[in-house]
């Protein structure tokens, strides 16, 4: 990858994304002693950095892949960001999403255009419906992390936040699937001034902090975290750039990504979702290695069901 | 009042408050069927528009009553606001409330460097403790609203919305005791093109709604409303200012001022408190009359407890 890959990227995703706002916030500062600045993707469209990655993926299909749909598996925020992105592109977008997932977001990926195809909830189960679906309609699978072109797309907050705060000494964003924070550390590799990439990982699915000591990818025993934006395992492709280009990974227990959270909901009065928090988790945990530091942190999403609150 | 002691006003208070953002939403404006422009007081600091007449409040006072301390009875924003004010100017303040005040307040008032003086729960117990505070300590009393120097501090929200978005058709403001929405139709006055200043107010508390009919200050039976900041009944310098300059009041029902709260959360990702939600209630529930209009929306304030929500 070069920085002209992503800066080819940004300008392909440019019409269809908000460069969203910079936050600062005097009363975080003092609290974390230190200098944040946040980059708002919960104000992305549909609510997550997601948009990103899910618009570039599409826009990288021939005419004739376009013509013919794109599919995917998920029931979070990559399922509403391939709904959205594909009819901003007027494709077609089948979403295989478990029986059981939440009508919230069923509904959703519905506003958003995107024909929904239940299946049992299981991951073979998803996986295989996913490939009727690219067998009978001849539509493309497009992973909502492990793949270049998502990784590029998720790049693009990172730059963006380094063409407004080009001294950041420190970027933290959240690890899940690893799509962020391997474009995180590759933008800042590109545009940034010697910025080290801090990734935030909840304790209970630490799958990319054991996978950096052992060397390969390690799984996850259970999925018991509130950060359900990042139950997901690192994949093959995040993984050999995390490896390369992120300096460490912070782990975070659930209570510290509440608290975070709700810091951020009371004293910035912006929404954000439980995963985006726990970046600024992790940078309290350990905030005094940290002092003085001008550091930026990803606010990866804001879509939260204001009906089940941790508060 | 003129224009010239509005500029004034806002100079004056200028270095202790923020220039709040101007934010638009697409979904929104789609729901509403308008153009919609928020002025988010609820960045404000302390979190409420309450900060910007607090200051010039304490601002217009003389250095020796400065000196002596400012008083104040509230359990609200303005009480936070005083206190931060004064904190600002190096100011005592003296912040009444009643003994059940919930603890999050009282936690704000302190954090903020406000004295607090507990008072048995009664308006009359209220106003006693306040006035031997005058006498004892000297310190000057100020009201939250009715007052002419908190009136002009409150108009510096609609005054810089007008900066940004001269060509406003209509502004849309929460009416409480009256202190905002007197301000906000005076700077539609002085700074707007002919444009009009329409409050919206629960049913359970709409004295303003009466009193405009009645021409003559109207009181409240209940105070039974979620919208916790629009309780209070206007005052005597208020309600004129009101009944000269604010185009029409519409009233809503609880559940509308829940939907609308929760509209934004949900779709601008910000926090806001219930009182706030109260004006776009009142654009959504006549929205067909104000179709195509461009509309500035004053977005009041954000202090809501997270443990109490009516989601």
């Amino acid at each position: 990858m070069t920085s002209q890959e992503l800066q080819n990227c940004h300008k392909r995703i440019l019409p269809f994304i908000h460069r969203t706002p910079v936050l600062t916030s005097q009363l975080l500062n003092k609290i974390s002693g230190t200098e944040l600045y946040f980059k708002c993707e919960n104000f992305q469209r549909m609510g997550a950095f997601k948009m990103r990655g899910a618009t570039h993926a599409i826009l990288r299909l021939s005419d004739e892949q376009r013509a013919r749909g794109v599919v995917t598996h998920s029931s979070g925020n990559f399922a509403q960001a391939l709904a959205l992105a594909a009819k901003n592109l007027a494709v077609k977008a089948y979403i295989v999403m478990p029986s059981n997932a939440p009508q919230v977001k069923k509904d959703a990926v519905k506003e958003y255009g995107g024909e929904i195809i239940e299946c049992v909830p299981t991951h073979k189960s998803r996986e295989q419906t996913a490939n009727q679906l690219k067998l009978e309609k001849g539509a493309t699978f497009l992973h909502p992390y492990n793949s270049i072109d998502v990784i590029l797309g998720q790049a693009t907050a990172a730059m963006e936040l380094l063409q407004d705060q080009p001294d950041l000494q420190y970027i933290f964003a959240p690890v899940g699937g690893g799509g962020l924070i391997a474009g995180t550390s590759l933008a800042s590799f590109f545009f940034g001034k010697n910025c080290p990439v801090i990734g935030g990982e909840p304790f209970a699915v630490d799958d990319a902090y054991r996978s950096l000591i052992s060397g390969k990818l390690e799984t996850n025993k259970t999925t018991h975290t509130i950060a359900d934006g990042l139950k997901m395992p690192l994949g093959d492709i995040t993984f050999p750039i995390i490896k390369q280009y992120v300096s460490e990974i912070i782990r975070v227990e659930e209570e510290e990504i509440t608290s975070a959270m709700r810091l951020i909901w009371e004293r910035m009065k912006i929404i954000i979702e439980p995963s985006c928090a726990v970046p600024l988790a992790a940078l309290l945990k350990e905030k005094e290695r940290f002092s003085s530091k001008k550091i930026g942190m990803i606010l990866s999403g804001g879509n939260v069901d204001l009906s089940n609150l941790p508060f």
